[in-house]
């Protein structure tokens, strides 16, 4: 026998794609101060979470003769979860696929939906983590304009009757991460027609669609009534990320590969915390928008009191615009000679931590390095005063 | 503008590789009988689950100051469960990687271990879905036959001095499912020290492992011990399916990728799972292991029943070999003369289903197709009693 060198480097090509994070997603950028304020992550607020009910809810769920909810279940989900969600989307329960939480619903449909090398139309500026999940198939971001009402269809068409042919394309239509627009119905028609004209799917990333605490709610039945559209949803921001607990509303010609995939992974989501979330909201039928009710109010609140913390601890240095909904202020600086990157190093050393706009375009020609991404969800009303004072400081280091 | 034609039958090759399940894992083989003894899956029995104690944790997890048990946690898993868990292991905490059970931890390897088109060495008989999970890496088995003590190290041998070069190999170790086998430890130490010499991973697939009830435990130090071993674990079989919670055994070098893929994939395993078994076993410490001692009395009783009961109403048809451990019986048709597939025909037809032998084999070779995999776990002695009784009237009508 001959000695055999070791091939302990090879590693496959979907794992060589993998970039490590920069900016957004990397822990490691800098150190933060004991006292810091964090308003980094689209993170619910643990008060209005539904925490007792949850635990009641278990406690029914495990006394169940035989208790189901610790054994095997469909890769598709249980029954009465994806019923519940069924009737509230207004689609045929076979369309519903359980996943755990919205980004391994985008992840799910970036694996079955684009092949490797792909053009992938996406938000400009982006959530960034997708771009992340974008490397499961190695695939080419085709940076499409987000304005202040979400994607910019013009652009995409044009970009379309230029040639460009994604397989897929990319967007958060209600309360854009980060920009906060949301794509105004005819928008999402003319949407949907365009990716069944181009032969792309829609993945329509919709975490924060339940959180509107203004304004009118947009339809999403353009999105559910569209065999070219994965709509992608989650319990994340309504009953706690921990819980990794979502869904995908799938038209059946992609459903079959999306379950074919996830049967090949792991299986399907834990049948207890299905089973937990099904007791909740279907024992007691008003307790889910009762809970979204709490959470918008408080939600709201502290939105306000963040954008009027900012005109009070730094006049005339943001522009802002109050969201209509979701986690995020997405304020402005006004004056062009302030540095950003400056900025928030100053304000790391003055006790705020946010994510740089610099984080989140996927291409050039936005001003997103000229805002700043302040996740109010989970930080208490004075604690927000307090920021935006440390902010304020923090401008004051470089107009001093 | 001109007309396009919707590329909507274009599928990414890594679904296209998806085959439909064939035998193991059909739902739709046959229509049941309503009265049906079904001895077809690796179930835990709801009677040694602990359920009252489950329900206690996670009213205690759910109490806890900010809910830290409803939010995001790491990729690798939350740290008092990796602790405890590394502690049983023997293994510094950071080689521990939270999985949503073992198929997800071995789904995971598949992906960041094999390149498309490589060659994995599997069992032969194998755990047949494990097929259908080589598919993500739409790679080619090299089947190696797995004998009463598990895996056949000289056939193992044999291959790779022949120029075989896998990149991973497949086994269960403990508890060989289907055929029962447990790998000696000398056969475990030259299975580790052919990996290092060749460079391939093995993939230590071990969910029976906790579940022995007779004889002495193998170590699995040689596992853990290796950089070229992933020992893949799980809750499944004595915590319960439902919860979809597993673990890895990894080494350093790979765990850095297997957590780069699972980072883009579901993120990281639900946090509230992790809470309520990590509350679970540090807050009695006694607790786990006196829920497998009870797991291992049933189950032993039921093995026992199951083996006494063949021999009873069908004396002399089967060759059996009390397990010693686990949830499956692989007797073997001791005439040759009885067609198995017939006999799986009619035993549906006098009531009794279970998986036939012929599900099971990776390539030609072998006599899985003589056997019978019975699985004990979740039927109740009577019934144990009463399917062997009806397996007895299935044979009959070939005899008859």
């Amino acid at each position: 026998m001959t000695t055999q060198t070791l091939t302990t480097t090879r590693r496959p090509a979907l794992i060589e794609a993998f970039t490590a994070p920069k900016g957004f997603g990397d822990q490691t950028l800098r150190d933060r101060r004991a006292d810091a304020i964090e308003l980094l992550g689209g993170i619910p607020d643990p008060s209005v979470l539904p925490t007792e009910a949850l635990a009641a809810a278990t406690s029914r769920v495990l006394a169940k003769p035989g208790v189901p909810a610790l054994q095997y279940s469909r890769t598709e989900g249980i029954s009465p979860l994806r019923e519940w969600i069924a009737e509230r989307e207004g689609v045929p329960v076979d369309r519903i696929l359980i996943t755990n939480g919205g980004f391994h619903g985008l992840a799910l449909a970036i694996q079955s939906v684009v092949e490797r090398g792909d053009l992938v139309a996406v938000d400009n500026p982006i959530f960034p983590l997708f771009l992340r999940g974008l490397q499961l198939s190695d695939a080419r971001p085709l940076p499409i304009f987000v304005g202040p009402h979400g994607l910019d269809i013009d652009h995409l068409s044009d970009q379309l009757r230029a040639g460009a042919r994604p397989s897929a394309l990319y967007t958060v239509p209600d309360f854009h991460n980060p920009s906060q627009g949301t794509l105004p119905g005819e928008a999402r028609k003319e949407l949907v027609r365009l990716a069944e004209q181009y032969g792309f799917v829609i993945l329509a990333d919709n975490p924060y669609r339940e959180l509107r605490f203004a304004g009118e709610q947009e339809s999403v039945e353009e999105f559910n009534n569209s065999d070219h559209v994965l709509h992608i949803n989650t319990f994340t921001k309504t009953l706690g990320p921990g819980l990794r607990l979502g869904w995908t509303v799938a038209p059946e010609r992609l459903s079959r590969d999306l379950v074919a995939l996830r049967s090949r992974q792991d299986s399907h989501s834990s049948t207890l915390v299905q089973a937990i979330i099904a007791e909740l909201v279907t024992s007691d039928p008003g307790i889910f928008d009762v809970t979204l009710d709490q959470a918008r109010a408080l939600y709201k609140n502290r939105a306000e009191t963040l954008v009027s913390a900012l005109h009070r601890e730094a006049p005339g240095a943001f522009e802002t615009v109050l969201p209509d909904g979701g986690l995020f202020l997405w304020p402005k600086l006004a004056d062009s000679s302030v540095n950003p990157d400056q900025l928030a190093a100053d304000a790391s050393a003055e006790g705020v931590e946010y994510q740089r706009g610099s984080f989140f375009p996927s291409g050039p020609g936005t001003d997103a390095d000229r805002h700043l991404r302040l996740a109010y969800g989970d930080v208490p009303a004075a604690k927000l005063e307090e920021a935006a004072a440390r902010l304020g400081r923090a401008l004051q280091r470089q107009q001093g």
